[in-house]
């Protein structure tokens, strides 16, 4: 059922959206690429690179016009555009989205749009890169990452099966995981990282001894900070879109903070040890395990 | 003064000891490397790696030897150390240090050597590597880094003179600072960092979630916790040692972070966007700052 070339169309045309569009033309998936964005520019663009075939006039014409929509926006237009989406479904079996965050989505979805939660298969692409814009577009951006889709029993089994399909063809690596999950793993490895890493850069830029710290700061400071120098519009809206799961992850990160606060202020060095040394196995693995990964990847 | 070769003393020979005994005798400053260490095989694998031309019996015998002397041992060893080389001078001119924390050595040569303290010139190499052991000694371990020294009105100026030649010859660049700011800068930007990765590492590996936490992590959560895969023992001593800055460090985060949960968890969406863009501006401003100083070192 899923072999075959697809129509496919995006909403939002920007870095995610062009580099899934050319892996799935370059791959023979999809026999069209449509899109529709609320900047004409960058249909425009697009329409000039050949990173689609046509440029839709609203939403409800993108989705007469395809077997498969995908929502490829910022966070903050997500949920107006998956129920303009939803309830205008077209000729579309299945829609699904690139947000970093599912739960909020899938509940307005729920409450919206009950009908067309059917078609719905919530998905999040691990990957990136610190260019945007459909000029950025790349086909192999997807090669060998993961994919996290969070279908459940509402979701009709032939809508997965394309979404699956779909991302198998640009070269992803697809799990399915609870939605509740999803937000909480992503809180952990990767929201809750960006707040530490703002916090820590904001709170040393305010102290009086800030021109020292940043002339002394080196390598490891300038790894560790990394993800501080991320986009702050993108990271407020994920912040608030994760808001239960971040907040949980905060938590229990400060915690165990105190803790590590309590063994250095009384001295405790044999707890200090203890802590560092099963974080540090704990690190340790997972980098040899990134590294496998990456090695079976390549 | 500091012109012509001198003898140079090594309390302690590991991969940082050995490193500037390579780098002192490939520059000339040293006329000879004398060497003490509590493990014998240390200052075997030395004498026949030729990093070091004599070893000493006891650390006064080193001392009566050397003209400079340097004590490179693991943090927890350095008080009782120190104290025993300002307690028996010898002939040597002046003694310095690599410890990374600063402050209490110095209170403790200030209370139990007051008289050998202006011999004393406190030293901090900002450079490391993963390796340890004399077999890794690299004489090109210190070019292109700072060294902070802390001097202050008990240092003798001749002192401060040698010690100051001895890292300008090993190609490094040197700092004088206050010691209490020395290890404010280094609480900020390198003890508290470990301390944070070490705690959200901890808090993962302790998550109902585990498993799928590291399994969907990725490059950028491998960067941020890097430091989590240091040496346990090390950062233990580090901890303990520099206890009131690293505290005074951490609270002040802690303090930034709770703004932070409390703007998540009000939903404040502009006090979040105003706290990232700061933090965003402070640390691509670093970045650009650190990339200026590598390109004007290489």
């Amino acid at each position: 059922m899923t072999d075959g070339a697809h129509s496919v169309g995006f909403v939002g045309m920007g870095l995610i959206g062009g580099s899934l569009a050319r892996a799935l033309k370059k791959t023979g998936f999809a026999s069209s690429i449509t899109a529709w964005d609320h900047d004409p520019e960058a249909l425009e663009r697009a329409l000039e690179l050949a990173v689609i075939d046509d440029a839709a006039e609203s939403v409800p014409a993108l989705m007469d016009a395809v077997d498969i929509a995908v929502l490829a926006t910022p966070t903050l237009a997500c949920e107006a555009l998956i129920l303009e989406m939803l309830n205008n479904p077209g000729r579309a079996q299945c829609v699904t989205d690139v947000a970093s965050v599912k739960g909020d989505l899938y509940r307005a979805v729920l409450a919206a749009a009950p009908v067309g939660a059917a078609l719905y298969v919530p998905g999040h692409p691990i990957a990136g890169s610190e260019r945007s814009g459909v000029a950025a577009a790349d086909a192999a951006l997807f090669e060998r990452h993961r994919v996290i889709l969070t279908p459940d029993a509402n979701t009709h089994p032939r809508a997965l099966e394309l979404v699956h399909a779909l991302w198998a063809a640009a070269g992803a690596t697809v799990q399915c995981m609870d939605v509740e999950e999803h937000d909480s793993v992503l809180a952990a490895t990767s929201h809750l990282p960006h707040v530490l890493a703002y916090a820590l850069v904001d709170a040393l830029a305010q102290s009086p001894i800030r021109d020292d710290i940043f002339r002394f700061a080196a390598g490891g400071f300038r790894d560790f900070t990394r993800i501080a120098s991320s986009d702050p519009v993108m990271w407020r809206d994920i912040s608030l879109a994760n808001q239960d799961a971040l907040l949980a992850a905060l938590d229990d990160f400060c915690e165990h903070l105190n803790t590590l606060r309590d063994s250095i202020a009384t001295g405790d060095g044999a707890a200090l040890e203890n802590t560092f040394r099963s974080a540090k196995t704990a690190r340790d693995e997972f980098a040899r395990d990134l590294a496998a990964r990456d090695r079976v990847a390549s």
